[in-house]
This record gives C-alpha cells, structure tokens and sequence, in this order.
C-alpha cells in the first residue's frame, strides 16, 4: 500500500457500487453536504461534467458510480488533495471517465472548452474569508473563501455550461441572498431550491440549488431534505438519499 | 348600519383586542398572510409605518391592535377598497393612529416623505401579469401585478424607509430570486427570512422577509412555519402566531 496511501491518509469504503474514497485523516473529509449534492443532481446520458473544487474527487466519484456513461473533471487547486483525488479515481478504474485537474478554477477555460458541459457542480468554502485564516491550512482552505469566492465559482460555471446547461450546488442558507443575486447577474437562473432542515421544524443549515443557464426566472422549492428524526437517527428520507449501510457506518459524517 | 357598510359588505371580528373589519364577500377578503405578516413585523415604540397596498386595512388594524403607540398610513389604489379600510379604521376608533391614503403606491413620495419611516409592510400582488386579466376585476387586481410590479413596491419601501428602517413582506416562494435581486438592488438587505410550510415535511407556500435598508449581508433563515398538524387542524404554533378563537372561527382563511 506505500504507493496508493501517503501519511494520515485512509481508503473509506462508499458502499455504492464497491466505490472506495482516499481521504486524510487530518485533512478535509467528505460531508453531508456533497452526498446530498450528488443524490440533488440530475443526470442525462453521456452527459458532460464539471466539479469545481473537487477536494478529494468524492462528487466526480460519486456521480460516476450514479451514471454509466457521463464524463467527469473534478478541478482541485491543491496538489495534495488533487494527487489524493487522482489516486481515488484511479482505485476504482474510473480514468477513463474521471479526470482531476491540478489548476485554479479561476483559470479553467485556459484548460477547458467553454460553452460546452452540461452539467457543473460545487461544494465550495462556505465561509467568507475574514483574515484570520492560517493560508497553509488545507482544511481552511476547503471552508473559507481564501482561494476563490462564491462570484468566483459560479461566473466559472457559467462559462463552462452550454445554453440550458445546469448547475448544481451546496451551500449555507445565509449566503442565500449573494448566491441569488450573483447566478442571476451571471445568467445561471435558479430553477430548484431544496432546503436540508436537522430536524422536522426546524431551520435549514444547508441548501441545494440547480440553476439552468439563460433560463426564464421560476423558481421551484422542494419538499425539504430531513436529515434526523425524533430519536436522533436518520430519516428514511436521507437514508433513501444515500446508502443506508454507508451512513449507520459513518456516525462522523460531517457538515462542512 | 346604512352609513357603514354597502352592498355585499359585512362586518368580521377580529378576535383581537375587541378590533372588527369590514370586507365585501364578493371582493379579495384578508387571508393567513395577512395574519403571518403581521405576526412577523417587528415595531418599536412609536414607529411610523407604512403599510404598501392595504386592501380593507387588514395589516395596520392588526399593527394597531399589536402596538400601542405606532402610527400606521396604509396605501391603497382602489378608491372602493381604500373607503371600506377607513370606514373600518373609523369603526375601531383609530382614525388618530391610522390613515388611509387612496393613492398610487408608486407617486406615494409626493405624498409623504422620504426617508423617514421605521417600518415599511406589505402583501403585494403575488402573480406576474400574463395579460388575460380583466381590469375592472378588484380581486385581479389583488393578486397579479396589474397596477405595481414587485419593484415598484420594493422601489418604494426602499425611498420611504429611513435608514436601517425595516422592510417587511409576504409573498410566494418562487419569487425569491426576484425578491432578493431586487431588495439588494434598491438597498433592502435582506436578514431574516420564515418559509411557511402547509405541513411539516411539505414544501413552503408563503414566506416571509424581514429587510433592513442599508444593512450588510447575512441572512437568518428562521423555523419555519407549519400552519396544519398531521389531522388536517392547524398547528399550536400557527394558533399562538394569532389567535385561537379567530382562527378556529374563520375555517375559510384563504391563503392568497
């Protein structure tokens, strides 16, 4: 295993379709949120992808074991986490399907055709960069806005999409107003909203958002995801979502 | 009882600090969001406030009955509907809290002044116009944008209010991208938004944002709120936004 694994760094088992995941025990790992996103996007044949900020390569992963034919790049800027990425893709025979660029997502359409993907997802950094930031922090790196904003990541999307092409993203529901505001002003138009609430009653932490370039404004929102139940257990619903046997195993799963 | 009311016209008790109105059966009669909106306005003492197409007056009645303090002008276009709101403001003895203008919301500027009121309310018009409206039709005019655009009413919350004055308002959700480019336009920050959801689990039909002029961004998604249990009654939470009686009484409550 000396060549597959580095230092900290583990093989989780995804429990789809014998899909298996390198991540690092000390770094940033896989949550809630791009589990939800996955099961959130909607597939066509042979569609085209794009996942900006692809960390550990767990969307292009996923969306590959829920799909047969599609075509997945996952963008990553950190060479550690796009080498694990790599490594990933390459534990489950996905290379042909699955690429990993090692660039800035600012850059992409010096790497990659615009107008052209059907399909562009992102589980960007959450937070605004406040300054206080260590910028050697990987992990940081995944939840603040250091290296890219959220204007960042959606106009990239819009240049990469075709006409009608979608986009899919996670976020927090207090950045609703500027995700709004900038896919509009970048002709992604919000189509669908479904809000991830803990529990029954409560406010949502988390959203999901799939926007169709150049469309006619109509927004659809969801039936809201309910991710644990009375008893502090997961709801059928998310369990639907996912893999029931993946989530009871991970307890840990974290959001964001 | 000839003086104070017409044809078609009756008298419903609000079941709240003894406070009636007075709707035509026949014509648009106040409905939950009515009753949603005013529970989610927040006044202080004495705030001025301006309530943007009143209809019968159903908001400032309902904010005189929450304040003691606060003077209220609503607006109203229709020369009709705007008579029946100040012969209801007449028949509670508010005639000193609660002005009725028969006005255009959009010359609502040349009437009263800029910048100056705490609280801005409204329960606009919900549907886009598509042009198969009969113009003479008061419900139409209600409830599509007939006489006002969702800008035109933002646009003018936004010159009236003073600032870090507070724009409240109800409306569909698959307006928000509209409601939220435009408030950010016009300087409404948007900071607290409530989703109403018909049932739990069930997707939101009405909600509710609380704007603040000139803020910065960070929005608060709040618990949302369910108006019918699992038995089809409506929910402890909903009855404590109102009033039980009140709302047990009217089983009509129409949403919109």
């Amino acid at each position: 295993m000396d060549k597959l694994l580095k230092k900290n760094e583990r093989i989780d088992d995804l429990h789809i379709k014998d899909l298996k995941i390198i991540q690092n025990s000390k770094g940033f790992c896989f949550g809630i949120d791009a589990v939800l996103l996955t099961s959130f996007v909607e597939l066509r044949n042979k569609s085209k992808v794009v996942d900006l900020g692809t960390g550990t390569g767990i969307i292009p992963i996923l969306l590959a074991g829920k799909s047969t034919n599609s075509i997945i790049t996952g963008i990553e800027l950190q060479q550690e986490v796009a080498d694990m990425a790599l490594r990933s893709v390459a534990l489950n025979g996905l290379e042909n399907r699955v690429k990993i660029l090692n660039i800035d997502l600012k850059k992409a359409t010096d790497y990659i055709p615009v107008n052209e993907f059907d399909v562009v997802t992102a589980n960007p950094p959450y937070m605004h960069n406040k300054g206080l930031i260590n910028l050697e922090d990987k992990k940081a790196i995944s939840r603040h806005e250091i290296m890219c904003t959220l204007e960042d990541v959606i106009k990239t999307a819009s240049k990469l999409l075709k006409h009608h092409g979608r986009f899919f993203m996670v976020h927090r529901p207090q950045r609703l107003v500027d995700i709004m505001v900038l896919c509009r002003r970048y002709k992604l138009e919000p189509k669908r909203l479904q809000f991830v609430q803990p529990s029954s009653g409560k406010r949502p932490n988390l959203l999901m958002i799939d926007c169709k370039k150049a469309a006619q404004p109509e927004l659809k929102i969801l039936d809201p995801v309910v991710v644990y139940n009375g008893q502090g257990e997961y709801t059928d619903q998310l369990l639907e979502l996912y893999n029931k046997k993946s989530l009871e195993k991970r307890g840990d799963l974290n959001e964001g």
